[in-house]
C-alpha cells in the first residue's frame, strides 16, 4: 500500500502505564485464581460491570472532584460525560441501585477488574490498577465487616503468607464523625480535607499533615495544597489523638456510635471468628468519601525493595469500610453496606520478592528447521509432543541451525529436537537438553516420555 | 457526615456498555483458561500492555482517524493526547519497537485485554470488548499464519465447538492491493476507503457497497458517508470479484504476490498442518489499515439469537492477518508480523446459547441465624463446611428466620442448616434440602459429607 513516511511515532508509554511481563502475569493468576475459590466457598457472587461509568454516579465521591477529568479520565460523549471507573465500589452501587429489586438482600458480591487514576504521574505512582473487591451489600450487620478481614486473611494465606506477613488495622470513621462533632467542624468540604490530610500520615509524617491542618503544604515538585484552615485549639486534639496517641475522654465520643462500633468488631473478630491478626489504629482513615462506619487497612510486614533495590515503606496492600450511604443517593433505598479491595499489583510485585515464592514458567521445546519441505514431518513431531500437553514448537523464523539454537537459548528453551535427513533415515531424532548440553538419539515415540523426563 | 443533598445521580449505564453476570463470566474465564493452556502448549508468551497508549503510537491506523476522540476514547495529558487501546496489536508493534533489542526473534507473545472502541453506540453496538491474541513478531514465514487456524481451531475445540460449529475464511490484501494497481487507485486514503466499504459486504449487501463505492450512501439513522467514487469501469472490476465471483484472469496478479500467498496458505493448511476448516474468500477484508498480506476471519455456523429471540447473522468472533510493516514504523526495523484475535464476549454470547453447553454455578449453604449470642456455634459449623471447601455462609443480614428462607431461596442454595436452640442441645442440626424440600437431623461432624451427597 502507498503510505506516506511522517515522523515516527513515540514508541514510550506514558507516564504511570507499564508493561507487565510472563511472571509477574503468572504469579497474578495464582493470586486471581486463589482469590476466586475463597470467594465460591464464602458464598459471595462473580460481577462485573464495565469500565465507564457516567461521570454523575461515581464522580462525586472522588478524591479531587473540582473538575470531571481531575482524578478520573473522563469524556465527552454526545450528551453526558463518562467517566473511567476510579474503584469498583460506586459501580457497584449504581449496579445495586439500578437492579435494586431483582438483587436478593443481602447481596454479596465479589469483582476483579482495572481501575484508572487520573492523578499527577511520578516514580512509582500508577495510573492503572487491577483491583480485587468484596462486598456485603444490604447488611448493617458488623460480622460482615469483621468477615471481611478473615476472607482477606484466607486469601493472603493461601497466596503462601503467614501471619507474620501481614497484619490488617481498623478504625471507624464513626471516630473522626464525633470528633469533628466536638471540635465544631460542620462543612462536609472542610471535613474531607482533613481526613484526606489525616490519610496521609504514614506517608508524610505529622508535621507535613499538620501544614495542611494550618494554612497548606507546597510538596516536592512545587504544586501548593490549601490547607483546612484549623484553629490552634482544633489542631491540638486532633494532635492529641493521631500525634500522641491520646485516647480522650471516652465521654466525648458516642456508646452507640464509635465505641460500638470498635467494640463490635473486636468481638466478632476475637470471640466469633477467633481472629487476632489486627490491630485497632485511630489512623487508619482511607481517602475515599464514602465511609460511615469501620475501615479496615491491609499491610504487608516483610521488606520490599523498589525498582533501586532500595528497601521502601511498602504501605498498605487494601483496605476498605462500611459505606451505608452510597446506594441511597440513588434513590429511596435503605442499603447500608461494606466491603474490602486488595491492590493486586502491589500484591504481586510484594509476592516476587518473598525469597520462598517460587513459580513456574514454561517454555516451549524447539524442533529445528533444516529443510522447509520436512514440514510435515516437524509437525509429525509436534503433534505427538502437544499431544502430550507437552509446550513445543516449530522454531517460527526463517534463519539457519545457528540462529536457531541461539532464538531456543534466548527464550529459555529446555531443549531442541534436530530432526536432520540423518534422523529422518534413522527414525530417531536428536533430543538436546539446553541445561545439561547432553544429547542424546530418541525414537520419536519416545520423545515425548524423554522430554517429560528432563523438564 | 453532613451532606447537601443534589440531584439524583443516574442509574444507567452508558450505551455500548453493559454489566455481566455470573454465568457469563464463569463460562468466559473456562474460556480464557483454555485459552491459556494452549498458549502454553504452543510456546507463547504472556504479556500485557498497558490501556492507555499515546495517540501517536496507535492513533494512525484507526478506522476512523480524522479526530484523535473519533473512534476512539482520547484525553489530553499534561504534554500529548493519550488514547485507550482498539486492539491489542497496535500496542504490540509499539512494545516490540520499544524492545526491539533484547527480544527473541522470532517473538511469539499472547495477550487477554479489553480494548475499547468509541464508536456510534446502537443496538448490539459495543464500547469496550475482552480480546484475546495471539501474535508471531518477525517472520514472513506463512506457516505461522497457517498455525494462527491451528491454534484458534484447538481453542474453539477445547471450549466444546466441533469443526461443524466453526470455520476460517482467509484471504490477502495483496490481492486488493493488486486490484487497485490494476485499476490505478493510487492514494491510500482511497484505498482504505474501498477497503473498508467491502468489508461490509456481508452486513450490507452488494447494493448498499456499491453506494459507498460511488457517490455515498445514507444509513438507517440518516447519517452520510461519502464514498470512494469510483468510475463505472472500476466498479465493474470490483464487481465481477466480490459479486460475481469471478476469479478474474490470473494475469493481472502476481505470483510472487496474491497467488503465492493463497497457495502457500493452502498448502500449509492441507499438507503440513492436515487441517481443512476454513475456505479461501476474497471478500474477507477486515477492517483495519495495517495488514499487509493473509488475512483470516473465524465464523461460527450455530444458530444464535439475540435478546429479542429471533435468529441473527451472528458473524465472525475473530480474526486477524499479516501486518509486515506496522513494528517498522516505529524506527529502522525490519519486523514482519502476523496475528490473530477473538473477541471473547461474542464467543461467550455463542457459547451460552449451545444447547449442549453447561456451565455449574456454586452457591453457598445458608447457615441460619436464630440468635446473634450464638454466632460462635454458627461460625463452629461454618469453618467445617470451609474446611471440606464447601460453599457456605451465615446468613448475611438481620432479619427473621422466615425472611432467611426467603433469602435462600433467592440466591438458589441447595440447603439450609438450621441450628437452634433444641439441636444446639442434642448436638445435631437440622440440614433442610431445598431442591426437594427434605429435612434431615445430622450430627455437626457428619454435615459436611452429607451436604455432599446432595449437591
Amino acid at each position: 500500500m502507498v503510505e506516506d513516511k511522517k515522523t515516527k511515532p513515540s514508541k514510550e508509554l506514558p507516564l504511570g502505564f507499564v508493561d507487565r511481563q510472563e511472571k509477574e502475569l503468572l504469579i497474578r493468576d495464582f493470586v486471581i485464581s486463589n482469590i476466586k475459590e475463597v470467594m465460591i466457598k464464602y458464598g459471595f457472587q462473580y460481577l462485573e460491570t464495565p469500565s465507564f461509568e457516567y461521570t454523575d454516579s461515581i464522580g462525586k465521591f472522588l478524591p479531587d472532584k473540582e473538575r470531571p477529568d481531575e482524578g478520573v479520565f473522563s469524556f465527552r460523549d454526545e450528551k453526558k460525560w463518562l467517566s473511567l471507573r476510579y474503584d469498583l465500589t460506586a459501580p457497584l452501587a449504581r449496579y445495586v441501585a439500578k437492579n435494586y429489586l431483582e438483587l436478593p438482600k443481602p447481596f454479596k458480591r465479589y469483582q476483579l477488574g482495572t481501575v484508572w487514576r487520573n492523578e499527577k504521574p511520578g516514580p512509582g505512582r500508577y495510573r492503572e490498577f487491577l483491583q480485587f473487591d468484596a462486598d456485603y451489600i444490604g447488611t448493617k450487620n458488623l460480622m460482615a465487616d469483621a468477615e471481611l478481614c478473615v476472607l482477606i486473611s484466607e486469601i493472603l494465606e493461601k497466596c503462601g503468607l503467614t501471619k507474620k506477613d501481614y497484619n490488617i488495622k481498623f478504625s471507624t470513621r464513626k471516630l473522626t464523625d464525633e470528633l469533628f462533632d466536638n471540635l465544631e467542624i460542620n462543612s462536609s468540604d472542610r471535613r474531607l480535607k482533613i481526613l484526606r490530610s489525616l490519610d496521609k500520615l504514614d506517608r508524610l509524617g505529622w508535621a507535613e499533615v499538620e501544614k495542611l491542618l494550618k494554612k497548606g503544604r507546597k510538596d516536592k515538585s512545587g504544586d501548593f495544597t490549601t490547607g483546612a484552615d484549623l484553629t490552634k485549639d482544633q489542631i491540638k486534639k486532633i494532635r492529641a489523638i493521631f500525634k500522641e496517641k491520646e485516647w480522650p475522654d471516652e465521654r466525648d465520643f458516642k456508646k452507640e456510635g464509635s465505641i460500638s462500633d470498635i467494640n463490635q468488631i473486636t468481638e466478632n473478630l476475637n470471640n466469633v471468628f477467633e481472629f487476632y491478626n489486627y490491630t485497632f489504629n485511630p489512623e487508619i482513615i482511607r481517602g475515599l468519601e464514602y465511609y460511615t462506619g469501620p475501615v479496615f487497612e491491609v499491610n504487608l510486614n516483610f521488606d520490599v525493595k523498589n525498582s533501586k533495590g532500595q528497601a521502601i515503606q511498602f504501605g498498605s496492600i487494601g483496605g476498605g469500610g462500611r459505606y451505608d450511604n452510597l446506594v441511597s443517593n440513588f434513590g429511596n433505598f435503605d442499603c447500608p453496606a461494606t466491603g474490602i479491595s486488595i491492590g493486586l499489583d502491589r500484591l504481586v510485585f510484594a509476592l516476587m520478592q518473598k525469597k520462598d515464592f517460587k513459580i513456574k514458567t514454561t517454555r516451549p521445546v524447539v524442533i529445528c528447521v533444516f529443510d522447509k519441505s520436512k514440514n510435515k514431518e516437524y509437525v509429525g513431531i509436534l503433534n505427538k509432543l502437544r499431544m502430550s500437553n507437552i509446550s513445543s514448537e516449530i522454531y517460527p523464523g526463517e534463519s539457519k541451525l545457528k540462529k536457531q539454537m541461539e532464538y531456543a537459548n534466548k527464550i529459555d528453551s529446555p531443549a531442541v529436537i534436530l530432526y536432520g535427513d540423518n534422523e529422518i533415515k534413522s527414525g530417531k531424532a536428536t533430543l538436546k537438553n539446553l541445561k545439561t548440553g547432553k544429547e542424546s538419539s530418541v525414537k520419536i515415540e519416545d520423545l515425548a516420555n524423554e522430554i517429560k523426563k528432563l523438564l
